[in-house]
């Protein structure tokens, strides 16, 4: 029998011991970390947390995954809100005497790469005996360019997405024996894995709205990210900003491969799946169309109009009404 | 029979839109928190995660009271670094679905009032479903003077504690009905069980450093927290600093009419009790004397001397040796 080294076994000192060789040396050093902030600067911070068997389960993602997911989705929320620069991340961990080293060190791999791809540090942390196992993640990062508002969506806006969504709901799918369709090819049975398990937050867009934006546009956008799915996200942006979104039924953001396929939920999925964690946002035309222009992943999917005046557009069909929150579906 | 309202019977959207209430009007508009740093500034994080019946326990202590402790817990290791000025703090929460509104409700005006104490706010955080209550603090803070460092006590400097100890360990036994001593004053017993529902963060101390800092004194603070015990953060800022620490037998830092109680465990529980909340600091002569002048509650219990000198001095007895890393028990 091999013997297994559980947390319980190695002790509280020990595991923060090992722990610590996640951060740049010296940074768990003292009672708290310390940044030095040198010149003025607009902070950003997002703490989310995530449950075993709520959020993550190890039948359909690994270790090194659930580590990337929960560093990924954490930093999607800084990159809706404008930010194109990561500090770095605080870990809570809670986890049973009996869950294995082994668990904890394929996590830490896998929320270490996620951290160094997108150039952040582990910034300190606490761990603690629990019944289940918990991660709690809070983010910090730097808004160099503009700010993201939900409320800043304006009748005229553009509705644009950063990228296909539903693929992350079908490598779900895969994983735990949803689709048996012959026709979903190689590729994209592995692009949906992968879109699920190592989700990507979009502060490349952040640089490319600024790179773009025109010059007599006054910085502007509304944000999100489409982590609790595309409709949400849309619902919170037209409802905060007093809008109404109206979307394209033939503009749904599907991924090419994927629109072809027989799947009865496709639109479902792209529309409520969730964890795409892309970048939904409501911004001036022009500018809209210097993104689309600049990023080819980036679609439009609509506009926004002003709240209740949904009645002048009588060719609107397939409503979702305003019982959905000022959203409403529509052929252009 | 009068029906509870639970997390479950209200709902996700519903809690969070009750726990926005705590929070300033906007704060959670977007998908995180958004800081205005307006000049360079030296912040500093701490994340602590709190598990019931690890933690706390609504055996002995109130949930109002669960919530000022989580957050004076965790501010206490920002005044343990030098932070004398608080930002606020993220709270993740997980909760079973039958936990009572009336719990959270009663956690979130403790932890409020804690906050309020300090000028910080609540700057965001998140919810989730789960086996048992956690809850995970992030917590924001500046430092306007100097830093406190664990590794920066010197051989030669006055080991100073910021306030008595073993308090918070007699108030829990008294919860726990294990001291039936007749001789506890009733305002002993308040006071003991104040400092263990409602500990304090010493940030009013870190200000009184900087205004009796002696002219020709450079900063330079050892600190930490008495959060783990006396013993352990003595012990800490000596091995992290190379340094031995001989404390004096006779000054071991008891409230004064604790000190005269006929209590077996009363020692153990200065040394070891934990959860003081106090700051343990090692600093030069001039400026602990200044400290001790300024502040009647502070006390000099011991001093640094050199890695492996103990033998330096002939007339150390009660010995805890260097199994206990460089700490040594003396009479003066």
């Amino acid at each position: 029998m091999v013997s297994i080294e559980t947390l319980g076994s190695i002790g509280e000192d020990e595991l923060l011991h090992r722990l610590a060789k996640y951060a740049p040396i010296g940074q768990l050093d003292d009672d708290t970390a310390i940044l030095n902030l040198l010149s003025p600067t607009q902070l950003v911070i997002n703490s989310d947390v995530f449950v075993e068997s709520v959020h993550f389960s190890d039948l359909t993602t690994r270790p090194e995954d659930i580590g990337w997911r929960i560093i990924a989705a954490t930093l999607s929320d800084l990159a809706a809100t404008g930010c194109n620069k990561v500090i770095g991340v605080t870990i809570s961990m809670v986890a049973p005497a009996t869950t294995s080293w082994d668990w904890v060190e394929k996590t830490y791999n896998g929320l270490s790469s996620c951290l160094e791809s997108y150039g952040g540090i582990l910034l300190g942390g606490d761990c603690s005996g629990g019944k289940e196992k918990i991660l709690a993640v809070t983010a910090l990062g730097n808004v160099t360019t503009g700010k993201l508002h939900r409320n800043d969506a304006r009748p005229g806006d553009w509705i644009v997405v950063s990228g296909p969504h539903g693929l992350s709901r079908l490598g779900l799918a895969i994983l735990q024996n949803e689709v048996h369709d012959s026709n979903i090819s190689f590729v994209l049975r592995q692009q949906a894995i992968r879109a699920h398990r190592r989700p990507k937050p979009r502060f490349d867009i952040i640089n490319v709205l600024d790179q773009v934006r025109p010059k007599d546009t006054p910085w502007r956008i509304a944000g999100t990210d489409s982590s609790d799915g595309l409709f949400k996200s849309i619902q919170l942006l037209a409802k905060s900003s007093s809008c109404q979104a109206i979307i394209d039924q033939t503009a749904l953001p599907f991924k090419a491969d994927m629109a072809s396929l027989n799947l009865q939920d496709k639109s479902q999925w792209v529309l409520h799946g969730g964890e795409d964690f892309e970048l939904v946002l409501s911004l001036p035309p022009p500018w809209g169309k210097a993104l689309l222009h600049a990023d080819n992943q980036c679609r439009k999917i609509g506009v926004m109009v002003a709240e209740n005046s949904i009645s002048e557009h009588p060719d609107s069909v397939n409503s979702w009404t305003s019982t959905d929150n000022f959203f409403e579906f529509k052929h252009f």
